[in-house]
């Protein structure tokens, strides 16, 4: 049974997902050993564990780098293989008539079997995952695992509906003029995924297997820090390719280091003609001003900003902002940053709040959840990368500071970097990113003022999420008109156990393309029609 | 009844029709009186007749200008309003948020209605692209009226399809948390339309109602020479939006002149986010490199090559190439330029022909389709503009001219400018396109040779179509191979009345827009994709 077949029903269950967008997910997201046996957990830890210290088993060119830096200071020193630019985008370019005569159902199935393959492995992904990005380990099983597998299956389910939205092969007969004509679907090139720190898989996923089953042999570059989990995805993917009889070197990975890097490099190769990066607004741009010859799909940073006008649970309010400011201590592309808040103070089910209140009533949130550092690390993970601290510390002169970012001892790693958030009534600087533990709350003249606001710093600087609170319709309305017309996902009246920086596969859209945040969203129609071409040939039948 | 209502089974076809891709056509083709009735053409071409010399039906700001030049030399001096490109993008950007609100069905609605109108105005549109084009009357009645309406109706139908691949609400359940989601189709902002002078309705609408029922308001600016065409459908445009109860600015005229032209003004403007251009390739890499806040849709030129290998039909071959070469005088991009043949000769059903009898053939069928002027004319049509004259004069010294371009008197309009197709067996500078009525017999060393230099020439320059002629499946493999490679479309031993030149709507696709030719493709998912995001919403249900 070809691993089409094997895998035809899941697709045609996705297919309708995507069309539908009710609840709906592939893999289940719980790590319990009710769902995944008992042995999987221990086994995924020890699976991990072996690579450690060792040269992870893909093909070796000779010289080898360990580039990664645990954000809990696990000692990691998995070996690999240094890539040669040279060499992989001529490995891939060579790989890509083999891979584009497989078809679309082959190369479709081979994307399914991975994914199957890669759920088999969760586990060890989720130590990965949460080795080498800091994030806690239930997040990192869920946001690595379950969840990025059902972003890359959407993205497969999109790209094989583009590829199948007109026939192979037809006849055509014009009043007796009759011709077989056929369509084939051709890749653009070589593919380069560029991974970042925070979301290894969850963020490459969609674009690697969108490139990957339209054809295109795809280099996956991880960032230095978090190589791991898409080392075993490569590695899973060139297993798959080869049991399928087909080029292993369709994947290839591609891992420099923080001292000698290669992405720009790789970047502007003429046959590179597919880019998928996420990460810093200033590389984005690089790649969109300087990588021509490429389609570059980015998803950079943005202005995530929640407008508060009043609200009916304002104890529900506090704990879910409190909450999606801790989770990852705010080293998600979609936690909120600035909180707009009227300087007025709002009406909420306990009477009318001053601005003080409503500030405090969101610091106390995030002080209650962080109170205990043994169940606090288990939110806020660890710190990706100095780059945050310096940020974190930087905020602290751009206004009263209301809750200030306290370091915390992890009970599980001495070497971990944790801290909590912090919340700054900012007065001025909260126009750009600061990317981390750092939201701003900020005083309005009014509910239209904080939208005005919205509307200019999401509209200039781009944003992946947004949130209200109002037990008003027209505020409401008046806000989602804000919205579309700054292109930007709305969030309204979140009080349970949603959250604004949380999206769901099959349903949410993750960025819209809409606005300066990202110039793609994860995933629509225009994030795969892109990524290959349809070539036709007539004949007389 | 809504427009939608009204056009929806018409929609419902079309849409089948871009999935099965077997003969298919929404708009008759023959001018006949028996499709159209007795009235109708002399109806048209009163209505043409009573434009010409006076200002056309469109607002006015003051000023205007009279820029087009007929090839025929038919005295026109119809009258535009002066473009202000600050009042154009600022009136278009103002249409935008009502548009948007519209929705999806009523904006298709109105492309729907539009195309219904135009059709009611087909034999004025004739008219009017015969005289600004210079192509022979039943030609400019076909592909400028119901093909053109074919393609339109093709790029409505993908952008249909794209804009409710999912669900417009969804209601969301995960363990009993209930929301409700909107997905919304916003657009990407101002629409620019680019004209082109030859095909002014035929290469224009596609993209001008895949951004206009995407929701963006549309600027067309025609060529100056070829501005009528487009003014009617402005017109037309207008006025079922002003029936639907809409703003008619959402389509605008922008008329430049020669000396004065706008288009690099528009094109860089910040509201301005979709381009759609058809022209040179020094234009349209400007607009690419320049037009960096658009998405921008170009179709180029290449260098489209027949590889002669063999043929099972000497003297069908040699009709259908001279046909093409010879409709509208070459002045097509999709026209054949550079004829491969084997120095050797090649294999004919009459015996083995040299190569000089294989040109000698081709040159043959030209010269007896131009052997009558009054014949000729309504096949070649006039020369569009004076640029093609000198590349006439400047092919003379790339080779041994086997076929020369003649002048011939046109029996009906004495001032047009008509040339026959002239056919040069050139060493060099075939390389390059050389837009008119020029082609290049090119000796090969054998076939392998000329698949070689067919994989060069267009992998470096593009082409839009491709041919070969063989007897043998193996070589017709390795073409296809090629033209996969290379990314072009191919026609295969054609004999008959189909032509290299000629796409059919619906079922073949225009371009790849996997070549330099164009970097995109009439119709497919990606030509509409990048047109519009999709902005969502969610609240507790």
């Amino acid at each position: 049974m070809s691993f089409f077949t094997t895998h035809e029903e899941l697709l045609h269950q996705a297919l309708k997902a995507i069309a539908e967008r009710t609840y709906w997910s592939a893999y289940p997201e719980s790590p319990s050993p009710k769902v995944w046996g008992e042995a999987a957990a221990p086994a995924g830890k020890a699976a991990f564990e072996a690579l450690l210290g060792n040269d992870f088993p893909l093909p070796a060119t000779g010289a080898t780098v360990a580039p990664e830096q645990s954000p809990f200071g696990i000692e990691l020193n998995v070996r690999y293989p240094r890539a040669d630019p040279d060499t992989l985008v001529a490995t891939a370019a060579a790989a890509l008539p083999g891979w584009r005569d497989a078809g679309v159902d082959t190369r479709t199935g081979v994307g399914l079997e991975i994914l199957d393959r890669l759920k088999a492995r969760v586990f060890e992904l989720a130590n990965a995952v949460h080795a080498t990005t800091g994030q806690p380990f239930v997040m990192a099983f869920q946001a690595g695992g379950p969840h990025a597998l059902d972003r890359a299956l959407e993205a497969i389910a999109y790209a094989y509906a583009e590829m199948t939205r007109q026939v192979p092969a037809a006849t055509w007969d014009k009043k007796g003029e009759v011709f077989s004509k056929k369509f084939t679907v051709v890749p653009r090139g070589v593919a380069l995924v560029i991974g970042c720190n925070t979301f290894p898989t969850w963020n490459s996923w969609p674009g690697l297997f969108a490139s990957l089953v339209t054809g295109n042999p795809v280099i996956v570059k991880p960032h230095p820090r978090a190589v791991l989990p898409l080392a075993i995805t490569v590695q899973v993917a060139r297993e798959v390719l080869a049991d399928a009889g087909l080029n292993p070197d369709v994947v290839q990975l591609a891992v420099d280091t923080a001292d000698a890097p290669i992405a720009s490099d790789l970047a502007v190769r003429p046959e590179v003609k597919i880019i998928d990066f996420t990460g810093s607004t200033a590389y984005g741009r690089w790649l969109e001003d300087n990588a021509r010859q490429a389609q570059v799909y980015t998803e950079k940073a943005g202005v995530n900003t929640v407008i508060i006008d009043s609200v009916a649970d304002f104890a529900g309010m506090c704990r879910n902002l409190g909450f999606s400011l801790t989770l990852y201590s705010g080293q998600m592309c979609t936690t909120p940053q600035n909180l707009l808040i009227p300087a007025g103070g709002i009406e909420t089910d306990t009477g009318h709040k001053p601005f003080e209140e409503v500030v405090g009533g969101i610091a106390g949130a995030v002080a209650a959840l962080t109170a205990d550092p043994a169940k606090a690390v288990e939110l806020t993970g660890a710190i990706v990368n100095p780059g945050v601290l310096d940020r974190i510390d930087g905020a602290r002169s751009l206004g009263e500071v209301v809750l200030d970012s306290n370091t915390l001892a992890h009970p599980t790693y001495p070497g971990a970097v944790v801290r909590t958030p912090m919340i700054v009534e900012a007065k001025h600087g909260y126009q750009q990113e600061c990317f981390g533990p750092v939201a701003f709350a900020i005083a309005t003249e009014s509910t239209d003022d904080s939208i005005a606001i919205f509307r200019k710093v999401v509209g200039e600087h781009g944003a992946i999420t947004a949130a209200v609170y109002s037990t008003s319709e027209d505020v409401l309305a008046a806000v989602e008109e804000a919205a579309l017309e700054v292109g930007v996902h709305l969030s309204e009246n979140l009080f349970g156990n949603v959250f604004v920086n949380q999206s769901a596969a099959f349903s949410d859209f993750h960025a819209s393309g809409a606005n300066p945040a990202a110039n793609a969203s994860l995933t629509d129609g225009a994030y795969v029609a892109g990524r290959f071409r349809i070539v036709q040939s007539r004949r007389p039948a």
